[in-house]
């Protein structure tokens, strides 16, 4: 059996059973559409607004997943992660949703309004130096001495089925979509939407789209062998991780094509939907759009729908 | 007969037969809700969600209401206006959708975004000096040039019954309000906001939110006389100009009362809408959420209508 014939590890049915559990926890989003933004681009551009999804951003779908499908006997001792950005907040609204615990390992020079919104939550915030081994060893001591359950942020089947979930809500609502262009860092949303968006619309092209500075998913794709991410430089601070284990296998599956954008194109990509679209995008989110406008042909004359993953921004320090 | 037994100058006919009038050359606009919001203030509150208006502003109302309004052999000879704001906008886009020719007289200090909006829709700008002499000196030109029509940006029946619409939509969108609240400048908003609501809903309270710093009609409303703004120090850019005479009779007789607001909490509105709801707000815009702020008493426990009065805003000089 070569890798090709194995059964993938996220399938659409259990996109379809997440969704089905996480309805009540996370909003279903609007998708938004500009025509001053389609007559800049020529294409029919359909945005899935994860931005005004609860906590910020589509985290709150897979860690929503992964939470209520937990066996009650091992829910009841709580759920742990690391993270200093989205997964953390989303993470602690499931455990909120469930009224179980939970504890976010932090480093301390976590953003302070990152910090607030895991505590407002009702999650337990543990501090550790702002290295990954700080992080790590940290939290196998909260799991030592709470027996907490760890969700990791992307790579996690329970996860990339719920981040899959925006898909189904995309072809339920535009029709005829051609293209799909996702965000890809961890690759939990990218893996989740290929294999929805393939499963029910087998013609439909899912495009990941990635910021040059942070490559690793463009070149694992390119070479069909996962490689690690190195020193990334890019403001798309949610796009930093490098590609999972599980992601890879199932985006090496189920995407056509992985797209870079340079640090200019996501600039402009936030200031066009920031002041045509009046939408507070996040650098990360606005690296789809960003694909658009610096592969145009790939686009144009297309009905394309582009993940806005997220909204979460520190307005002091703006990238212009 | 006094004042109060004369008959409105505009009415809810009047605003209804706008609706019908400038539909489909206008969004009717979404209302957004945010559970943090609410929870922050202890109100039910109901955002009414005109940045997302074309053109950016409730602007393309009033000004779609008296373009489309004009009797043909008047319409041919086109519209003018001055305007350093969202009207010009506004105009140039209801002219463009008539097919009629519209001249916009703009100061020369005029932000090139708004420049281009006036430009992209189609319209001539007319450059003049930046003092109100030399805009109304110019405006006169282009009409004896060309026998253009002027559409004045809110001491306007026509333009009154155009933003009045708002409040249409927003009662019927929206069950059981106790409360709408919009910003105050020249008054148009508000005014046709008024009439509309107090005749489907005389139950309801209207309420005014201006600026301290910009605070005519505050001062007109309490003595009963129309007072003239001198020198307005607010980054409420679209709400510096006077209350005009038509707008304060109306406001006068339908609106319950004034509230107004500091610079500050200007700001606290701006940054939580766009970091809580991920709406680019415009300080005008953010007035009357910050109403909420800073006059919490009048609105906990109520079903509040706010209307997010537009979006355009220069990325490039914001107040923080």
């Amino acid at each position: 059996m070569t890798a090709d014939q194995q059964p993938p590890t996220v399938t659409l049915a259990a996109i379809e059973a997440a969704h089905a559990r996480i309805a009540g926890a996370v909003h279903e989003t609007p998708v938004l559409t500009s025509r001053l933004l389609d007559a800049h681009t020529g294409a029919s551009l359909f945005f899935k607004g994860e931005h005004l999804q609860r906590t910020g951003a589509f985290k709150a779908r897979g860690a929503s997943n992964a939470v209520l499908g937990l066996p009650e006997a091992e829910a009841i001792r709580g759920v742990a992660t690391h993270s200093s950005g989205n997964h953390g907040a989303a993470l602690a609204l499931a455990a909120a949703r469930r009224g179980i615990p939970a504890w976010i390992v932090m480093p301390e020079n976590a953003p302070a309004v990152k910090r607030a919104a895991v505590a407002g939550y009702g999650a337990t915030i543990v501090d550790c130096a702002p290295t990954l081994t700080a992080r790590e060893e940290t939290l196998a001591e909260v799991v030592a001495a709470h027996g907490a359950h760890v969700v990791h942020p992307y790579d996690d089947e329970r996860v990339i089925a719920g981040q899959g979930t925006v898909a189904l809500e995309l072809l339920r609502a535009v029709p005829d979509l051609a293209v799909i262009a996702a965000p890809v860092g961890g690759g939990g949303l990218l893996a989740g939407i290929a294999v929805a968006a393939k499963a029910l619309r087998p013609s439909i092209e899912v495009i990941g789209v990635e910021p040059a500075g942070a490559d690793d998913a463009f070149r694992s794709f390119g070479l069909g062998e996962l490689q690690p991410q190195t020193s990334p430089q890019t403001i798309a601070d949610g796009l930093r991780t490098g590609l999972g284990v599980r992601n890879f296998a199932l985006i090496q599956r189920f995407v056509d094509t992985i797209v870079t954008v340079s640090e200019e194109a996501i600039v402009d990509a936030m200031r066009l939907q920031w002041t045509r679209m009046k939408a507070v995008v996040e650098p990360s989110g606005a690296v789809p759009f960003a694909g658009v406008l610096e592969h145009g042909e790939r686009f144009r004359g297309r009905r394309c729908a582009i993940v806005v993953s997220g909204g979460n921004v520190d307005l002091d320090r703006l990238p212009w």
